[in-house]
């Protein structure tokens, strides 16, 4: 029971210390598809290459699929200022620039998740 | 690779069933820990007994931790007809149907998600 409780400690202390955002992006509605696409290679680049990028979870208004959230999750402050130096999000950020009305970025702390395994 | 493209094609025709939304809840401040333990136990309960129950995410702004927001999905449009009819959930809203200033639904389209293994 001592190593079951330790091992809990551990997990909230990992935890503890990631980086969790939501970013709220209007974009230039004539460039939505170009948007979309950057976007996308930029989320899948950096949770591939980069061991402290977690999760990226994008979604579109449905009534006003230019009103973009986006769900971040970064291991640690570290992580989060190391990719914000890749290539690839640095790539990203030129390639959006001209598309990007406004951004919102709002710190979040993590109250709870839940998912079926696999998801 | 006609077996691949087959494939592709089912999951994403299951994936464009999905009902994906965003809740923007704002608490009251004096509630805020009773609220949290309802929606931790509303949350795992529906995705440990509701097939169509797929994923949840709730986070509180660090800055004012009673405004919340939740990413949900849903296996589809009867998956969450289904849920709002379970004891689970309808226990969850009384509980909470005094503790709640405001609630916001939001329909939104997953643009795309981008996770570790095991996130």
């Amino acid at each position: 029971m001592g190593v079951t409780l330790f091992s809990i400690e551990q997990v909230n202390a990992q935890q503890g210390h990631r980086i969790t955002r939501i970013a709220k992006i209007q974009v230039d509605p004539a460039q939505l598809e170009s948007f979309n696409a950057a976007l996308k290679e930029q989320m899948a680049t950096a949770v591939k290459l980069e061991p402290g990028v977690l999760t990226y979870y994008a979604v579109a208004d449905k009534g006003n699929p230019s009103d973009i959230t986006i769900l971040e999750i970064y291991a640690d402050t570290a992580a989060y200022q190391s990719h914000i130096q890749t290539t690839h999000f640095k790539k990203y950020k030129a390639t959006v620039q001209n598309m990007v009305k406004s951004l919102e970025l709002i710190d979040v702390n993590l109250i709870s998740v839940a998912k079926k395994p696999g998801m």
